[in-house]
Protein backbone atom coordinates (compact mmCIF):
# COMPACT_ATOMS: atom_id res chain seq x y z
CA UNK A 1 0.00 0.00 0.00
CA UNK A 2 2.56 2.34 1.08
CA UNK A 3 4.65 1.96 -2.64
CA UNK A 4 1.11 2.38 -4.22
CA UNK A 5 1.01 5.75 -2.82
CA UNK A 6 4.79 6.86 -3.58
CA UNK A 7 4.14 5.52 -7.45
CA UNK A 8 0.65 7.35 -7.40
CA UNK A 9 2.58 10.71 -6.47
CA UNK A 10 5.33 9.74 -8.54
CA UNK A 11 2.61 9.73 -11.48
CA UNK A 12 1.41 12.71 -11.15
CA UNK A 13 4.16 14.92 -10.23
CA UNK A 14 5.06 13.44 -14.07
CA UNK A 15 1.56 13.61 -15.68
CA UNK A 16 1.55 17.61 -13.90
CA UNK A 17 5.11 18.42 -15.41
CA UNK A 18 4.05 16.62 -19.14
CA UNK A 19 1.27 18.95 -18.86
CA UNK A 20 2.92 22.56 -18.40
CA UNK A 21 5.30 21.63 -20.80
CA UNK A 22 2.52 21.01 -23.36
CA UNK A 23 0.83 23.87 -22.31
CA UNK A 24 3.99 25.98 -23.24
CA UNK A 25 4.30 24.41 -26.35
CA UNK A 26 0.33 25.21 -27.18
CA UNK A 27 1.33 28.91 -26.02
CA UNK A 28 3.74 29.36 -28.15
CA UNK A 29 2.18 27.54 -31.20
CA UNK A 30 -1.10 30.30 -30.79
CA UNK A 31 1.55 33.07 -30.83
CA UNK A 32 3.07 31.67 -34.13
CA UNK A 33 -0.60 31.10 -35.64
CA UNK A 34 -1.39 34.66 -35.17
CA UNK A 35 2.08 35.65 -36.51
CA UNK A 36 4.17 36.76 -34.04
CA UNK A 37 7.08 37.23 -34.32
CA UNK A 38 9.59 34.98 -32.81
CA UNK A 39 12.26 37.89 -32.98
CA UNK A 40 9.94 40.27 -30.60
CA UNK A 41 11.03 40.59 -27.76
CA UNK A 42 7.77 40.01 -26.20
CA UNK A 43 7.54 36.00 -27.25
CA UNK A 44 10.85 36.08 -25.87
CA UNK A 45 10.19 37.08 -22.86
CA UNK A 46 7.01 34.83 -22.76
CA UNK A 47 9.16 32.16 -23.85
CA UNK A 48 12.17 32.38 -20.53
CA UNK A 49 9.30 33.30 -18.04
CA UNK A 50 7.20 29.88 -18.95
CA UNK A 51 10.92 28.00 -19.14
CA UNK A 52 11.84 29.11 -16.24
CA UNK A 53 8.46 28.29 -14.17
CA UNK A 54 8.93 24.67 -15.49
CA UNK A 55 12.82 24.23 -14.46
CA UNK A 56 11.65 25.51 -11.03
CA UNK A 57 8.17 22.97 -11.32
CA UNK A 58 10.84 20.15 -12.55
CA UNK A 59 13.45 21.11 -9.76
CA UNK A 60 11.47 20.86 -6.99
CA UNK A 61 9.72 17.89 -7.98
CA UNK A 62 13.38 16.20 -8.15
CA UNK A 63 14.57 17.81 -4.84
CA UNK A 64 10.94 16.05 -3.57
CA UNK A 65 12.39 12.59 -5.03
CA UNK A 66 8.91 12.69 -7.08
CA UNK A 67 10.85 12.61 -10.22
CA UNK A 68 14.22 11.73 -10.97
CA UNK A 69 16.98 14.21 -12.45
CA UNK A 70 17.80 12.50 -15.41
CA UNK A 71 13.41 12.33 -16.09
CA UNK A 72 13.22 16.07 -15.57
CA UNK A 73 16.13 16.79 -17.69
CA UNK A 74 15.03 14.74 -20.84
CA UNK A 75 11.59 16.35 -20.44
CA UNK A 76 13.13 20.06 -20.34
CA UNK A 77 15.33 19.06 -23.12
CA UNK A 78 12.32 17.02 -25.34
CA UNK A 79 10.39 20.76 -24.99
CA UNK A 80 13.05 22.47 -26.02
CA UNK A 81 13.67 20.40 -29.43
CA UNK A 82 9.77 20.72 -29.48
CA UNK A 83 9.55 24.45 -29.51
CA UNK A 84 13.26 24.68 -32.07
CA UNK A 85 11.41 23.04 -34.14
CA UNK A 86 8.53 24.73 -34.02
CA UNK A 87 10.83 28.20 -34.63
CA UNK A 88 12.71 26.73 -37.06
CA UNK A 89 9.53 25.76 -39.27
CA UNK A 90 7.95 29.40 -38.76
CA UNK A 91 11.04 31.42 -39.86
CA UNK A 92 11.37 28.75 -42.77
CA UNK A 93 7.40 29.99 -43.98
CA UNK B 1 2.95 3.02 6.91
CA UNK B 2 0.65 4.04 3.72
CA UNK B 3 -0.11 7.37 5.57
CA UNK B 4 3.33 7.81 6.94
CA UNK B 5 4.52 8.30 3.23
CA UNK B 6 2.04 10.72 2.56
CA UNK B 7 2.86 12.50 5.64
CA UNK B 8 6.54 12.27 4.57
CA UNK B 9 5.80 13.99 1.35
CA UNK B 10 3.59 16.92 2.67
CA UNK B 11 6.15 17.68 5.14
CA UNK B 12 8.80 17.57 2.65
CA UNK B 13 7.38 19.51 0.22
CA UNK B 14 6.41 22.51 3.24
CA UNK B 15 10.11 22.24 4.18
CA UNK B 16 11.44 22.93 1.00
CA UNK B 17 9.08 25.44 0.07
CA UNK B 18 9.69 27.69 3.46
CA UNK B 19 13.47 27.18 3.15
CA UNK B 20 13.10 28.88 -0.92
CA UNK B 21 10.79 31.30 0.32
CA UNK B 22 13.69 32.05 3.34
CA UNK B 23 16.41 31.87 0.27
CA UNK B 24 14.20 34.88 -1.12
CA UNK B 25 14.13 36.95 1.73
CA UNK B 26 18.01 36.46 2.40
CA UNK B 27 18.78 37.36 -0.95
CA UNK B 28 17.01 40.18 -0.96
CA UNK B 29 18.49 41.17 2.49
CA UNK B 30 21.77 40.87 1.20
CA UNK B 31 20.78 43.09 -1.86
CA UNK B 32 19.50 45.59 0.60
CA UNK B 33 22.80 45.36 3.17
CA UNK B 34 24.90 45.98 0.05
CA UNK B 35 23.29 49.15 -0.72
CA UNK B 36 21.64 48.20 -3.67
CA UNK B 37 18.40 50.89 -4.27
CA UNK B 38 15.01 49.20 -3.76
CA UNK B 39 14.28 51.41 -6.97
CA UNK B 40 16.86 49.91 -9.17
CA UNK B 41 14.82 47.68 -11.93
CA UNK B 42 17.24 45.04 -11.58
CA UNK B 43 16.30 44.77 -8.12
CA UNK B 44 12.22 44.44 -8.76
CA UNK B 45 13.19 42.09 -11.90
CA UNK B 46 15.21 39.62 -9.43
CA UNK B 47 12.58 39.82 -6.84
CA UNK B 48 9.27 39.17 -9.37
CA UNK B 49 11.68 36.67 -11.04
CA UNK B 50 12.08 34.58 -7.66
CA UNK B 51 8.28 35.20 -6.65
CA UNK B 52 6.97 34.12 -10.08
CA UNK B 53 9.73 30.89 -9.53
CA UNK B 54 8.20 30.43 -5.48
CA UNK B 55 4.42 31.08 -6.78
CA UNK B 56 4.82 27.71 -9.63
CA UNK B 57 6.65 25.54 -6.87
CA UNK B 58 3.31 26.28 -4.26
CA UNK B 59 1.17 25.93 -6.88
CA UNK B 60 2.79 22.57 -8.25
CA UNK B 61 2.63 21.10 -5.00
CA UNK B 62 -0.96 22.37 -4.35
CA UNK B 63 -1.75 20.62 -7.47
CA UNK B 64 -0.17 17.34 -6.49
CA UNK B 65 -2.06 17.45 -3.10
CA UNK B 66 0.77 17.86 -0.60
CA UNK B 67 0.13 21.01 0.04
CA UNK B 68 -3.22 22.57 0.69
CA UNK B 69 -4.09 26.02 -1.35
CA UNK B 70 -4.62 28.05 2.04
CA UNK B 71 -1.34 26.92 3.22
CA UNK B 72 0.18 27.70 -0.05
CA UNK B 73 -1.55 31.29 -0.16
CA UNK B 74 -0.65 31.47 3.91
CA UNK B 75 3.28 31.52 2.88
CA UNK B 76 3.27 33.46 0.10
CA UNK B 77 1.71 36.36 1.99
CA UNK B 78 4.12 35.75 4.74
CA UNK B 79 6.83 36.35 2.56
CA UNK B 80 5.50 39.77 0.91
CA UNK B 81 4.49 40.90 4.29
CA UNK B 82 8.62 39.97 5.25
CA UNK B 83 9.46 41.78 2.23
CA UNK B 84 7.50 44.45 2.44
CA UNK B 85 8.78 45.18 6.16
CA UNK B 86 12.75 44.83 4.62
CA UNK B 87 11.64 47.44 2.39
CA UNK B 88 10.44 49.77 4.61
CA UNK B 89 12.94 49.22 6.53
CA UNK B 90 15.16 50.38 4.18
CA UNK B 91 13.67 53.42 2.77
CA UNK B 92 13.88 55.26 5.81
CA UNK B 93 17.58 54.45 6.64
Amino acid sequence: MASEILVDYRQKALSLLKLDADKILKLIQVQMDNLTMPQCPLYEEVLDTQMFGLSREIDFAVRLGLVDQHEGKKLLDKLERELSALHDAFTKK
